[in-house]
């Protein structure tokens, strides 16, 4: 049972097995790199140490799914113990009660919860009780917002200036190839921030849309909050029109207590949770109105919306996610965005120092750099195009094999209650001589 | 983050604190039960201890998840030994490649394989790939088979006489109350192991189907094998189409060492893979030609199904799941099949000195009770109506609470490797005493 034993050049030599048996050598595109990804030996706090014996300082926390870093031992402890009491059952534990206490108790808008495997899962069935309780087909999202794999969730998550058509009447572009025309005719994609021509677009499916869903800081969109105007015409909306307003913030959770939706002065009827409330395992919840949540309820006469889950709601996940948000608290959480905060005010520093047209967005313990002078507010002004991309991953390699860090390869920064001020400093002092670095290549972009 | 202390009719005290979080005090319906779930303290081998002190023999095994039954010493080490490493990183791991490498050896349909963190992901990414190979968007499934939440894959799993249509002609009956139209009308039913009338079936909607799903050993259909005639004609009439394969091997494969489809002398293009191959924890895979699998390879130019997972390849599951399957090799396979098929003949011996019209179907390590003489063949003919339904839940009972044995709801039992000769003597025995008590109400059914 002994992993098969590498040496030198290792990570190369593992993605050399890997592409005989996985397509592309990978399972997700995300740890995809060229020449080849690096594998990982052991990560601790915030450092991932690589197969090959470097050190990286992690900014990326598994795509903002690990709100402690790597390894905490609090979690670790917790899960060990677990773990010799089974890792699944057909009947219930008292955790995963307990974990849904602790979240609801958090957000007033969590009346009932349900927990699944993935944020893709939960997506997919708040999608799914949407129609279950309204009685109509249609969903409603942003151009640009990526919510998970369902194929509903995912129109138009990379639209691009050839396809995206007029923004009065964006088009709902597939993201795989050959999606059923059956999907595409039943999503209304809408702009991002754009009260106006939103509304606009609503109005004309009034009658047949079950959802809007939306992610409050939408990281493919450019990782900026959706304005509170945004969000009250949302809501304002869907309360004329007998839809509900369905917040992804399987991102966005960690901006706040009570997640992103806090700040807004209106509450969404239905929100899907995953990342870092599985405390760095495999989860996802849906949680809301328990008038709508009842349409999953098995003890009804008549139950509109079946659902199981081979590991739903297992001892392991929500042991480790209940311990990750009850350290998660207020006072974590307002150190951490702290934290981000001045991270976000030393790069702006690095930026003005190195003189480049770079800008930052961001919320809470998020943010994401641009290669342009003014900070956007809607998808395609924040949209890259591939000279941009060429140039982000340069800085990208250059971060990661010259200065040990590693971002997410949208130049955004996730970041965890292990970071400190010592590791903040370095990535402002790395960003300003990266930055340099690519300084002619971003002032030749229009 | 001391659990709330619970005692006396502990089950019942969570229950009450769960209806209040938890739509219906549940994230899965499997465990729900009337008049409560009851709730694991901790569960060994084939043993699971209730919160209120009571001890069960399993034969459901988290719904055929767990091969090695709970807590196995070698995956508990080994899971141990990747925490303090670890769950998920935005990088690599070696462990997703030795254990890629370990289940595409073990069958030869298996060219390349993904992971992802669920059975409904997998069969979701086998669907959306098999549009995207061949450009069609129909898909074609047995009436009654359960694939996991995806809505084009659960179309028609809980079809009945109230709803199910002509044979000749089964209605895509929706699963979810107000699934799309567009869902419904781009999946096709047929009639499992009925020949003729599928393939005239697929014959009507030839150059619009990209894949024919389909469970070798369907549970909720019946839990008995399609016949090689059946899969023979699946396959003549899929190379005919360019039409794909797609087998659901969730459940069915631990019913031989490459899976159920190593019955048959024809093999599917792709295969859904999930439950035991986790080793305890969430996961899902999908395997299978190499040609069709590059839809996914994010090295093209053009990469026509771009897909991703948080945690997908998470070293965790992984891990365990590498262990698992060592562990369950052809000599285990056959000593398990061995068991299961004594545990039958043991248990026909019971349905005879009972003497009640009970028949038992299978494959491999799992089988199941029907409340009718002849074995079914057919969804149809296995169609369990509410009188049956209420016997069943009787008999689920009595075993639950007076002879402290858990079954699946279905009357199935999914075999470890734990169980042994005594367990199988005490199932066998109890059976005979709670066939003997439901005996004159099955008796009284038509």
């Amino acid at each position: 049972m002994k992993l098969q034993k590498t040496n030198g050049d290792s990570s190369k030599a593992i993605y050399d097995r890997a592409v005989g048996v996985l397509t592309g050598g990978v399972s997700r595109n995300t740890i995809f790199r060229k020449p080849h990804p690096y594998y990982v030996a052991s990560a601790n706090g915030s450092y991932i140490k690589d197969i090959d014996g470097t050190k990286r300082l992690d900014f990326a926390n598994n795509m903002a799914s690990l709100i402690h870093g790597h390894s905490h031992p609090a979690i670790v402890k917790a899960v060990r113990d677990q773990l010799k009491k089974g890792t699944a059952f057909t009947m219930g534990t008292e955790v995963e009660v307990a974990f849904a206490e602790l979240l609801t108790n958090r957000s007033p808008m969590f009346e009932k919860i349900r927990f699944m495997n993935s944020g893709t899962e939960a997506v997919m069935t708040m999608i799914k009780a949407s129609r279950a309780f309204t009685g109509k087909f249609k969903i409603a999202k942003a151009e640009g917002a990526y919510h998970g794999t369902y194929d509903y969730a995912e129109i138009s998550q990379t639209a691009n200036p050839s396809n995206w058509g007029d923004i009065d009447k964006p088009n709902a572009v597939p993201v795989v190839q050959h999606t059923p025309k059956g999907i595409t005719d039943d999503v209304v994609i809408f702009p991002f921030n754009d009260v106006e021509r939103t509304i606009h677009l609503l109005e004309q499916n009034a009658d047949q849309i079950a959802c809007v869903l939306i992610d409050p800081v939408p990281h493919r969109i450019g990782l900026f909050p959706a304005t509170h105007e945004f969000i009250e015409a949302l809501y304002n909306w869907t309360r004329k029109n007998n839809v509900i307003l369905a917040f992804d913030e399987v991102v966005s959770y960690r901006v706040n207590y009570s997640g992103a939706q806090c700040s807004y002065s209106v509450k969404p009827d239905l929100t899907a949770l995953g990342k870092i409330i599985g405390g760095g395992f495999a989860i996802g919840a849906l949680a809301g109105k328990s008038e709508i949540m009842e349409v999953l309820d098995p003890r009804g006469t008549f139950l509109k919306h079946p659902h199981s889950g081979t590991f739903s709601a297992n001892p392991i996940s929500t042991t480790a996610g209940r311990v990750a948000m009850e350290l998660f608290d207020e006072q974590a959480i307002l150190s951490l965005n702290a934290l981000a905060m001045t991270a976000r005010k030393q790069i702006e520093e690095s930026i003005k120092i190195a003189d480049v047209p770079v800008c930052i967005t961001g919320a809470g313990s998020m943010f994401k750099l641009h290669f342009q002078e003014k900070a956007p507010n809607t998808y395609r002004e924040a949209y890259q195009n591939k000279e941009t991309g060429a140039i982000v991953k340069e800085l990208l390699d250059y971060l990661f094999f010259k200065e040990n860090i590693i971002m997410i390869n949208t130049l955004a920064c996730m970041f965890s209650t292990t970071l400190t001020q010592n590791n903040i400093d370095r990535l402002s002092e790395a960003l300003l001589r990266g930055l340099k670095l690519v300084k002619p290549k971003i002032e030749q972009l229009s």
